[in-house]
């Protein structure tokens, strides 16, 4: 059955990849985006295009008899180095955004929500893979400010009805259509690497190789972005009235640092020249999810969890926008 | 050394209580307070009252020279059953509040934080007594809204130099002067079991007494309120610049539910009427405080724990306000 759904953050890498699967499943689809990150032209072809921000979501909202039928909200800043220097940033977009969008859904009687959350409410976990169940212990002001959004999500299903799924990104990586993974500053271990690749920088800085892993670098749990924005539409639904559910969105395959570079140098045929640094605080050795629930609740099997396959869908991205 | 303190909800209950002991220490105190539960009548003689909302703090925090030394902070909604069926005014006012008032002190330079937080930020405890180290997995919107407030805390310490020590309460009760606790509707024990004793209400219902504990009612950790105030005072002393100490205030001695009703039929003379009931959702078998940092870092050393004193300070002052 073919909905209507406001994806917030549409112009961003994942809402605009998320975006883009709506609508050749044959859904109708508005993108809400302030473009103070994302991109206009990230829209996918065929959405509608709103440029605006969620605090004023109420304007687009009260619909009436075209009221949709669901929000996927990715509307965020999600840099975490920004956070720790300018938290009043994060706590008033991401947190104070969401409640006027939340009121603003409330109002119009939307009553589905598919919130954009993250790994980084977990903090450093005391048991790898990951479990929803782990406590939740965010480091830096993004985390926290996902974690109050997610908080705020559970009150608001078991107050007013609302059915909402949060997706706990790992490391979303890889290339969909026109939309693929750049940052300003770019701090993501697959882009900066082909940066190097590209001849854009030297050298890639190795943060530690003395962590207690099998190469001892870090390990991350890379998710194709198309197989996350899977999770999205399955998440529709799965969802129901009065619950929240949470379920972490990682392969459960951890690559360490020294593993990526080496599939980069295989993709790009590019020496990939590496620099070792000491390591960065708050790098926690091992970040994996256990996407058990994701699998058990909502019937998901991603497809793309290969490294190499999500390298070169990455590659050919950034070769494109090199042009 | 004498200091000019802006007290924010200081007409409530704990927020008096700790205005009169700044007073009483010779210093300078102004109360912000919107009496939206707070009561124009609990502000102590000696401080100067503003009636208005904490979103609007830019207006008396930007002070120049008059500025104040601190803020301490107690304006909230703290009734749980409410948080339960109205989130949003948790989130709106809890969090939203904080943001402005945190944006107002940093744009007038007000660099230090006493924050009024509370053990509910921990929800059902793996372990006790609870540490400071414990998950906090809150299980209610207030609670929720409490653990955001003490994340953005720690995000302004590390990004903008402030000093902040949050205090997380146990069991407040007792009475100081002419502050004693009254909610609308009541909700806390020992003041539901003094009305008992008034003849306001026929009989005090326990909910649940196969719980694991000494005689199977919960335990609870009660703190008298002048204890309480006084860790408010040591804490403007050992606030640091950049940093956020967060400390557990209680005695460290759980009282059951049995305990409390015997020891209001000891002060009281009342037989106290008992009805059984079965236990309610979410009602964790034990909570009590390791104060233990409050003790090493604050140098507190609460000296009215006895139960006993407790009661019989907040049946004072239950008598006079039924005259």
């Amino acid at each position: 059955m073919s909905g209507k759904y406001l994806v917030t953050g549409g112009a961003g890498y994942v809402g605009s990849v998320v975006a883009a699967h709506l609508l050749e499943a044959g859904h109708e689809v508005t993108v809400l985006d302030n473009l103070s990150t994302g991109f206009r032209e990230g829209v996918p072809a065929g959405a509608e295009f709103i440029e605006g921000d969620i605090r004023d979501a109420a304007k687009w909202l009260d619909a009436g008899e075209s009221a949709y039928d669901a929000v996927l909200h990715f509307a965020a800043f999600s840099q975490v180095g920004e956070s720790v220097v300018k938290p009043e940033k994060y706590w008033e977009n991401n947190v104070g955004g969401t409640m006027a969008l939340l009121a603003a859904m409330r109002s119009a009687g939307v009553r589905k929500l598919v919130f954009s959350s993250t790994a980084a409410t977990y903090g450093e976990p005391e048991e790898v893979p990951i479990r929803e169940t782990a406590p939740t212990a965010p480091t830096n002001p993004y985390g926290a400010s996902k974690l109050a959004v997610d908080h705020m999500i559970s009150g608001e299903c078991a107050a007013h009805g609302l059915a909402a799924v949060s997706l706990r990104y790992f490391n979303v990586a890889g290339a969909y259509g026109d939309s693929g993974e750049r940052h300003d500053p770019e701090s993501h271990l697959i882009p900066l690497v082909l940066q190097v690749a590209q001849g854009r920088r030297e050298a890639i800085s190795v943060f530690g190789d003395d962590y207690p892993t099998p190469d001892g670098t870090c390990v991350r749990d890379y998710i194709h972005v198309a197989d996350l924005a899977e999770a999205h539409l399955l998440a529709l639904d799965a969802a129901t009235s009065g619950e929240h559910l949470i379920c972490n969105l990682g392969n459960g395959n951890g690559f360490s640092v020294r593993e990526v570079i080496e599939t980069v140098r295989e993709v790009t045929g590019h020496p990939i020249p590496e620099v070792m640094a000491p390591r960065r605080a708050g790098d926690p050795a091992a970040l994996v999810a256990s996407a058990d629930t994701a699998r058990e609740k909502l019937g998901w099997n991603p497809s793309r969890a290969d490294l190499a396959g999500i390298v070169a869908d990455a590659w050919a991205f950034a070769q494109r926008e090199a042009k």
